[in-house]
């Protein structure tokens, strides 16, 4: 059942889906359950409202869907959108791309806003569309807080204020994929009207939940949008949450026992410590990049990505390559370059439930990985540049002191 | 975590989600994986010729999609029709008005034929609305092989003859939710266009996984219907499935391995065994029903289904008290009665990874209740009529004898 | 990995190893840990004094052995007595007579008395034996509280007022493998000195360790008792206690959490709750025995045990037959006849954690399997008998009321 | 539950116990099962044999007794010596000390040949008394292969030879705790006449089974030994296995699956390669420990050992402040220096069910902690060293290529 074992554990280091932490695999470890019986509304009712902690919104409603971050994206501009609505959106990556392909087959009219791949989106242009419309045209700026495939994390404070500036009415419509639970992420404060996760990602379950977050205006929106949906209609999910049975149809009753532990787990570390520890490891792992002479994708310090780093390779060596022979040799799994950046950049996740020494470990991978493909690197100088820092500012355990 | 221990195992005997044999949830007890490693793939492959072998199809494409049942219906409709297609629907209980409330609200012009709950579809009103559509207006025949309200299963085979007879061109689209894995299904041989189920019915998995096989036929619709849909969307896994990548995104992981065993356990059993088993289960229950002097809401035995019962209790019980005193008094979990027969009837599903002692068990349960609930039953009386039956008609497990 | 894999789940009924509870499966779930941190001598502190509440002291020293009941039984006899010491033990079942060949492996003078297998301890004889013994000759009286074989259980409150009657100094060790968290047991009310049991019998867990029970007058005893000893030694285990890092070698990691759990699950429940669940199990299981006709293996209602009861068929059938034939055709498993009694009496385990529709398909399964081998069994009597029993006397859940 | 919860995984760095791989963990995950049921027997008997393979011996008799390290040393012993008999037993380090201190309490008359913490057995003294000994009062050599408190690993071939030389024909009884499974170990070949281990060291299961292989001549002296024993007894094994039944008490059902699906990988991965990885991971700490300028324990590199490694610490540092420190700023898991190397040494375990990552991880976080107490490392230095070694000599994962 195990294809392809090796010794020792797999180091998994893709951004997404990321490890599950022990407690976690424990808590799913479990029989079904009829969701009918009152004990499954019960614990639905605290997870909704614990879940509104990790988008910081006290005004949101929460809808857990048995779908991935794809379906959550189609929830979230479905229920909020009709055919021929013009959206704005920023093309800054694959995963961009990818919701901007969805948006135009959904039947929007969209108006992308593109930036070399490695740079953050062209907030510029965003200004001066608003300012252009002033017919209200624009429906919703749709935008990825952290595009997985290039490393970059966007501005949105910047874009609430932009809208603000032009006391422009368009719904904004946030992809957190890989962000949530791991950036600094306000719903309330930032006035955003979506927001979207998938549960494998920072809050390290599995695949099968996509968890979106609407606004009072979106679920306002939501009333009249008329694209066609029901498995994503968050019409039922209310009339179910009125009824006090929560659900239009089955949950996956191990993802919500799963998504209670990690919430338990996220809240007994601190959501802020959890950011802080996204944050550490990220500036780690740049240091380590940097220590090895290779260049960010990032372009901009503005942009760097706690969650993802996206590493470019000299032009004589494919980075796919690297990520090959890092699961051959090192049983250590890193993320492929993507669609424009192919074969140039290789990818590491450090987002979920990690710690310093699991990092250390990958980086230490990567150097010999690095110097099987015959890129002159200095074995131990990305983990002497990060440890250095590590060393430094790496809290004692709480629990432990 | 557990928010209502009660001592012992619990009883489930809904009609879905149903238990899952221990070798699946240890499949399952496992961390995430990177899907895009050569790993994956090699499974999924696999994994795909096997799962058309529980369709009975050689020419099907299936498709193994992060979606509940009522997902795999939207996929199922959304990939094959336009908006404005007019269908062909069975109003026969609760899962049958779900469908057809979707279609109707995905913009299809639904022709619903309905029948008494209790009764199977009305095939003769199909036949004359074939007959009469010698314009070929009609796109697709939606049928619910077993409608989980009210235990009745619809005959399939009649269902193709009846568009043989007519040569009508129409798809045949059925949701096999409660039927695929426990009773006879043929999808070549029946001609079936569309067929699905859900993981956590007959298969015996957690919930998330829609499982939808699509004829070639319905794979050629699926170019040209208009319908919008991403995430359902059969062409971006008919892509990758191209690729050798297998997934257009992140599939569950635990849900693969967990497949993988369930399938192992089916194949190791044999399919005509499990279907055999329900039948034997079936048959038991029935016979308990009646030795209760209770009614079985299901008309006629044509229409028994072997995956679930739904028990008509008399006018002065309320059924609903069945089911949580069951449950309150007895860790027994049994299926409410729905929309027009809540109430009315209360639902023992007997589907999926189960044994004989387990439903004896329930009926014992079953029993008590009804006499906690005042219904003059005379217990041991149902036990003693379905343990005649088993005691008959259980073989030998195989791998013991 | 299953070897002889049979559809649903087994339906374990032999006197231990019995079921373990999914949470105390999923508490177990879990790798290995360094029993030397800090984490591991908290952990254990706790748990060794919410042990002694199942062994209803205050008093006692408890340790946690990595061992079985054997291993319990020879760290009991090996830390109070030196070899050549006169013990006075019951032989009344297979279990008593393992330990008293263990007694005189061990090197002890044991004073055998004998009863007919089915009857308790005759305690009479004890009677006269402690009163001849004025030179106080006997150093300890050994007795097996629930004789598993036979499934009698002893007076423990009586062979204590013997004992003081006759002012006798002699040790109190009691056997309490398939008694202690299912049968009344008071250490120290009933002055025992050692008591034991096993981790896989009434607690529910896997089998691994051996939970012994030492008064302080043991606990004195073992300071000058000669039999050697090192793996068994309490004297080590003290040694660390007094450290605070409490364990003189490895223990079990999975098997500490694995405790936790399970005495979480009884605190729960209430001891004396799970005392009278076995008790209403018990009595269901001997009307239903009852009302098959056949005899229990013991004699009187003074001895009936609540953990299990030894069945005895009649002459022309072989009760290894039953036990065979339950596994091979119902997935169902029963206690063989053990010695004395072997093929004469077939068992049925009661004990643990369990509830009474378990218990009833166990019974709807014993019934079948009595026909099956030609006794003329009606069918779904035992079941009728029990569940009239437990219909009237089963308490709701308190957690779901 | 978890009472020390820190993010991300604990890096168990311990030699023993060791990690548990997840295929292990998922065996183990399961209910109790009758172990008297015709599939227990079956599966014993293919894991005796195969558990032959882990000692390369094809003569030996294994047993699998529920008990710890401890408690195997205890059977080698008391079922091949009667009380008074001469044992030759080497003192090294804290493991052997404590084998010796069991010796003597179980009343034999022990011949202790010391050498400094950090040497191996003076072989050259055994061979002197050897030669002394025309009378055979020497009953048996008592050796650990591998004395896990200073990472010291004993020439068992050259024992073998010695007492060739003098045709001496006193037992040969090994303590493989920390080698067999991961250093190479030739019971047949090297006349071992007992040898042992515990299944939470090198084969990767958690605590619980003491793995015993006895030779013919040990199972020959068993029949005339004269210390006491029951639990530990070879006899009543013998006597199961020959009855096909195989258990003379109950084993513990998980371990039994966890021990298959552990042999299964060692097969898989080859018993030889498992052997050169501990080899490559032991090297490789060697030079980390040599590139931060510290003393390995072990004095000669004929002695160094590849399960684990005893660093030295400047006499300014407090060993077991590195070990708090570990566990309480990175999670890591590293051994205490024991006895006379209490506060001096701190040990880093290599054995088990590791890949180098995991080991490079560990690396850094000594780096880290050594730092952290002041200790003037380079930080990167150890790691750089180790990688440089395992990059040159890491094969591909053979399932991968």
């Amino acid at each position: 059942m195990d294809y392809v074992y090796g010794p020792g554990r797999n180091h998994l280091f893709v951004p997404g889906p990321v490890n599950i932490p022990d407690p976690v695999i424990r808590a799913m470890t479990r029989n079904n359950e009829d969701y009918r019986s009152p004990a499954v509304p019960a614990m639905t009712k605290i997870l909704l409202e614990d879940v509104k902690k990790i988008f910081k919104t006290t005004s949101g409603t929460p809808f857990l869907i048995p779908t991935t971050g794809t379906g959550a994206w189609e929830s979230a501009l479905t229920n909020t959108l009709s055919p021929g609505d013009r959206t704005v959106s920023f093309l800054i990556g694959q995963f961009s791309l990818l919701w901007i392909d969805q948006q135009q087959r959904l039947g929007f009219n969209v108006d992308v806003v593109e930036s070399e791949w490695g740079q953050g989106a062209n907030l510029d242009i965003l200004a001066s569309k608003l300012a252009a419309d002033t017919a209200h045209t624009i429906k919703a700026v749709c935008i990825v807080h952290n595009e997985t495939a290039t490393g970059v994390t966007n501005n949105l404070a910047k874009v609430r204020r932009i809208l603000d500036n032009y006391n422009h009415p368009a719904l904004f419509l946030v992809d957190g994929v890989s962000s949530i639970c791991a950036l600094d992420f306000r719903m309330d404060e930032w006035g955003v009207d979506v927001a979207l996760t998938g549960s494998q990602k920072a809050l390290s379950l599995p695949t099968g939940m996509g968890i979106v977050c609407a606004s009072p205006k979106a679920i306002e929106a939501s009333k009249t949008a008329k694209s066609y949906r029901v498995f994503f209609d968050w019409k039922d999910y209310i009339k179910f949450y009125n009824l006090g049975t929560f659900w239009p149809y089955t949950p996956s009753i191990q993802l919500l026992y799963g998504l209670r532990a990690a919430l338990d787990l996220l809240f007994e570390e601190g959501l802020d410590n959890v950011i802080e520890r996204h944050s550490r490891l990220g500036k780690a792992t740049r240091l380590a990049v940097e220590a090895w002479g290779l260049k960010n994708c990032t372009q901009k310090e503005e942009w760097f990505s706690d969650t993802v780093t996206a590493v470019v390779v000299p032009p004589y060596i494919d980075s796919s390559e690297i990520v090959r022979r890092a699961w051959k040799r090192y049983n250590l799994s890193l993320g492929l370059g993507l669609n424009k950046v192919a074969g140039k950049v290789f990818r590491i996740g450090h987002l979920g439930n990690l710690n310093e020494l699991q990092l250390l470990g990958c980086l230490a991978g990567v150097e010999m990985v690095l110097k099987d493909v015959g890129y002159p690197v200095k074995l131990g100088s990305g983990v002497a540049a990060a440890s250095a820092f590590l060393q430094n500012n790496t809290p004692l355990i709480p629990s432990r002191i």
